[in-house]
């Protein structure tokens, strides 16, 4: 199986990586950027271009992996190609690779750094595809290289996968910062909070957070959830947070 | 050394058998309830009680553990003791023991459940203290049990970090509940999203969750907000979590 590469970003250079260590040829890498095209082909024994119309015909899938506001042109500009194509992106519908009779999507649900080792083995993926017989070749292709969860997914199911994502990962991540923030602004180090986080994260993971939640909001302690707010009553940023938060914890508990 | 525990908890629970693992003798477990003072008691070879006129007045340490509004009260109560008084209370001021001369606290800044084996020695702990030679002492005592970081801090500066472990770890675990609630609603699974959780919560915590901050809000990306805002239109509630701290974000890099 031959595979080839509209892009050298993030996301292409991990999973190119994969493809390759599960015994995929990799053809050709593009990108815009020839100094990023050649940095991911000579690890991969591939052929870097900077121009899409020296991409070879002869891949069994094509792999559009840029910014999503780029999908539709690229896939517009590739032609003569009879393999599969497909992109990577969580927001953006299938129907941007209409151009192409047989298209697909192979959406990784993780956050890469290009310069940061990880193990793709972990990575769940969400296929779409325009038909069966293709949806059982990415379905294969996800399972060779990632031993996650694999499944199939609606361009909307994976839209709303992303919603979700932003929510449990960028918005946790902002929290942890408002948190070191404050800490650090009161002469404390965020060290000591360190091993409260992993295994608040760990527990709710192992079990479910809904069961798993604890603290004042949980247990509707006004006198603390008072308490807190005199204490940031100064920065009313973080009593906006503090507030919306523990409303929204109260509410969850209130329903049942 | 002698230690006399007033409480059965979760923090009693924990603080107790860590302290009997580092050689100090636990002498009684007191509490309202004598079967949970038994449990506890039979783990250490210590004497349980729900009177706490029993308790023998000479331990070097009598650790009160127990809900923060009881405190003050079972200080009160608590008399003929030489030793030195703390309580484990993050929002609670030493001054709840002013009745003891020698007084202090032992903050673990963790969450504990008493059926749910844990390793005290990755629990930071917070010291305060009524003079040093005490301070010293705990200092001593919080060494022995744990190996992650030990530090002296004021009641205001411990009531602190209580406020930023709501943020960092309640508040947290209720996005990873409303992220799952969402997505288990659309058809999709939980696990899809654990790989990127566990990663956005380790690359946060080895580098700092400022810098590792991604997604659309961190990139003032209004076409993917707009589409999720969307997306989520007919769910109020998580709409304006969306929003907030969505303009959270925006607001932490605006300011660069």
């Amino acid at each position: 199986m031959k595979a080839t590469f509209i892009g050298a970003g993030n996301v292409a250079t991990h999973m190119a990586k994969a493809l390759a260590n599960s015994k995929i040829d990799i053809s050709y890498i593009y990108s815009r950027n020839i100094q990023n095209a050649n940095i991911l082909a000579n690890q991969l024994n591939a052929t870097a271009t900077d121009n899409i119309n020296n991409i070879n015909s002869n891949s069994d899938i094509y792999i559009i992996s840029i910014s999503d506001n780029a999908i539709e042109a690229v896939s517009e500009a590739l032609s003569n190609v009879d393999g599969i194509v497909v992109h990577t992106s969580g927001a953006t519908s299938i129907d941007a690779l209409r151009k192409h009779h047989r298209r697909g999507v192979l959406y990784p649900c993780m956050s890469f750094t290009k310069s940061i080792d990880f193990d793709f083995r972990t990575t769940p993926l969400l296929i779409e595809a325009s038909d069966i017989a293709i949806r059982d070749i990415l379905m294969d292709i996800a399972n060779k290289i990632s031993d996650a969860k694999v499944m199939y997914a609606t361009s909307e199911q994976r839209r709303k996968l992303h919603v979700a994502a932003v929510i449990a990962s960028n918005f946790t991540n902002h929290l942890l910062h408002l948190a070191d923030e404050y800490i650090t602004k009161n002469g404390l180090d965020f060290e000591l909070l360190k091993p409260l986080v992993r295994q608040t994260i760990e527990k709710a993971l192992a079990t479910n957070a809904y069961d798993a939640q604890t603290g004042p909001a949980r247990r509707n302690d006004t006198k603390t959830i008072d308490s807190h707010l005199s204490l940031i009553a100064d920065d009313e940023h973080l009593v906006h947070i503090y507030k919306t938060l523990t409303d929204s914890i109260i509410n969850s508990y209130k329903q049942q």
